[in-house]
């Protein structure tokens, strides 16, 4: 009975003092994403098994969380079975839904589900939880939020642009330096049939990714380790190398890859996106980064990820272009771009930076300090016209010692406190307190508003 | 493969325009909520079942829906007990966690689990979704939100008043108007006491409240055939006839319950509440109904209950105050005050009396249609000078036919559209098109942005 509650592992309590910071990093990302005409879907928490299963691979289907079913979940299940205690088969007996376990699948489920009501192209942004039974860990977590966007339904290069320019203002809010690396899936599959090794292309981005740290000879040492021939490897060196802008770059890509289709292609794209960024002019820059390759399977054209300049952490957003998002549930030719910022990672990049503005996570402006059943109904008059100006304010709601209220209004975090004794209802005034500095003025009722307003 | 999705019954997806408007619900209500000085916090969707069984009876532990443990859940269980399947222990042992019922056992959780970091008063709001296994039916899901304030840690009555007074600004920013039904739980067990038939209470406030529709000989039939003393139901008589004004109804409560301090205390506390809301002029009637017996064993003070004027429907906000929330869980002492608002009701009525405000659920303000690369590449141009504005705005991605291009604004609700052809682009200027009139005029971008925000 009386035993120590606690939460699941890997789960959270969000105070509020931290939900302040999270309503901050939400609210920015909804606003700019409202800007550029993406529209909210939520779906709901609990899928069905049969969604969920086989889209994540063999690992991700372990974990999910999977709901018993409700009432008699043994009907049908023979003492065999029940005894061979297959922890894996049984649960599919057992459970018929589970949680979430990312925004991407629920929306192509919604996508296929809701075809008749959509006008494509489908500009939809998600902000949910989504839960993994992975093992809880510094920064993973078993409940956490994505913050998705994606257009479906259009295989215009322009929905790339909005999507960087996206990053790009939500960045610039949040005062956050980023670097927005491109790459593209079609020049790392050129580059693959340019040195016929389709099937390494992971360890050549891998290997390339290491050239600051190791330098150009063990680049290819570790090359050759990876079974890569020699000629292969002859043909890489302009891209091992590939250095200077983003023009400078793409005209050497386009030279290493002018026997593939494909790879030219890529390069094309993604000349296009640049140079259309470029004209609009954003705040962070952009760079062509090659070992850039999150997903490899899933993307097929642009692929972004967003870094932090100040703050070392891992990818704070990131998104592609895919081909078909709803394959898989018998929809055909639904092709997209989509983008997914790291609220968790974000939270910490702006903690570290102390970047929160103060008005994003202040709470209540104006304490009323109780000093009595009359004094506190004199307040509650003063309160219901301060409140319709806007301002957050209380009433301490007992008349007790002046200290233990003025601690409330500290372990709040609560800049102004207004005092109201004998003297003040005479005069039909508040004294009003600057708990910063300390100073106290006396108001009229209709002053305490425009004060605070400053 | 190819099956057709489905989502679990009992469980929604929201489109678009439900969530422009249940963002709108959310967000009037979030806003007043801090308007008062309450503070957000969100707690995981899974608790350990240890949190959340047996708090809401025997009925609701089976209306929890349990998450099924990870890994091998079989551990330590003898084939006996596998073959018993006996579904309900075996729950116990297959799962440790499940989905939340409601947002009152996360909260008294999460305030004995956070003792020490809070301050009390602790006046906390919350939003989130909770599940139950309900039998899904019209108007009751698997799957809704909960949107709770309480303040716990005052015994103070000031807290009862703010939360009538945040009732009374939600309700009028919504522009429903609403009766707010009050009572007091030490009243009716003044009137059980006074009548000697404590175990009664429900039987009677259930006969009373038919008085309107059956009258005054067969609500005192009902009385007799519930097993209820001739004696006790002329003492009654008072009570079941109480009518006029508040202060009559407690005028003569104070006579009827005159040897029932526990009752005298319920009028009291009730004279206070009502006395103190009419000196701040709430927009709408409160009324004191002694009917009103929500969730009888869990209050112990004030009770009450939010009722819509014009549209026919159950309650669409409740609450009162509770002695000990959180003994269950070995801390005692933390009495509080709360509420909850319905928030799928008030979705229903706003959606009957069609008061949603246009600009709260407006996506879209601006389309551009897309008459090419060079024309997209001004228009992008433009765009990001109206966005700067603050005007949510798109271009359409493809240059595709002019119909299908209306089509989206028509279909997305999109009232102006923005024509850039060759013309405009020579004079620098975009033609504006009003959708709803069919009005076109040649604006330059900086007027557009001042043309929209009209």
């Amino acid at each position: 009975m009386a035993a120590k509650p606690c939460i699941p592992k890997g789960t959270r309590d969000f105070s509020p003092a931290e939900m302040a910071k999270r309503n901050y990093i939400f609210e920015t990302i909804r606003s700019v994403y409202h800007l550029y005409g993406f529209r909210q879907i939520e779906t709901p928490a609990m899928e069905m098994l049969s969604t969920l299963m086989g889209k994540y691979g063999e690992e991700g289907d372990k974990l999910l969380f999977k709901i018993q079913n409700s009432g008699d979940y043994f009907s049908g299940l023979t003492d065999e079975e029940l005894l061979s205690r297959n922890a894996s088969r049984l649960a599919c007996k057992f459970c018929e839904k589970g949680l979430r376990y990312d925004l991407t699948v629920p929306f192509a489920r919604y996508v296929v589900m809701h075809r008749d009501e959509l006008t494509f192209p489908f500009k939809r942004y998600q902000i949910q939880p989504v839960w993994r039974a992975d093992r809880p860990q510094k920064g993973r977590y078993r409940e956490f939020y994505q913050c998705d966007a994606d257009v479906v339904g259009s295989d215009s290069l322009l929905n790339e642009v909005e999507l960087m320019q996206i990053v790009d203002t939500v960045f610039s809010r949040f005062g956050i330096r980023v670097c927005i690396k491109i790459n593209n899936r079609k020049i790392l599959t050129g580059m693959a049939e340019i040195i016929g090794e389709a099937d390494k292309i992971v360890d050549i981005t891998v290997a390339i990714d290491k050239l600051d740290k190791i330098g150009l000879e063990n680049v290819n040492a570790e090359l050759r380790d990876k079974g890569i021939a020699e000629e292969a490897i002859a043909k890489l060196q302009p891209i091992i190398l590939l250095s200077g802008s983003n023009v400078e770059k793409l005209a050497t890509l386009r030279q290493v890859l002018a026997d593939s289709p494909t790879g030219l292609k890529g390069v094309e794209e993604t000349e296009f996106i640049l140079s259309t960024l470029s004209d609009l002019g954003l705040k962070n820059e952009v760079e062509l980064d090659l070992t850039l390759a999150r997903g490899l399977n899933y993307y097929t054209g642009a692929i972004f990820e967003v870094k932090a300049l100040d703050v070392q952490i891992g990818s704070i957003t990131g998104g592609g272009r895919y081909d078909n998002l709803t394959g898989v549930f018998g929809m055909a030719g639904v092709s997209g771009v989509g983008i997914s910022f790291g609220a968790d990672r974000i939270f910490d990049v702006l903690n570290q930076l102390d970047l929160y503005p103060k008005e994003a996570v202040n709470g209540t402006q104006l304490l009323f300090i109780n000093f009595g059943e009359r004094e506190a109904a004199f307040s509650m008059q003063v309160l219901a016209g301060v409140r319709k100006a806007g301002i957050r304010a209380e009433l301490y709601p007992d008349c007790c010692k002046m200290k233990k209220q003025m601690g409330y209004a500290n372990a709040n975090g609560i800049p102004y406190v207004a005092l109201v004794g004998e003297n003040e209802m005479n005069e039909g005034k508040v004294t009003l307190k600057n708990m910063d500095t300390g100073e106290q003025r006396l108001v009229t009722p209709e002053e305490l508003a425009s004060a605070l307003k400053k």
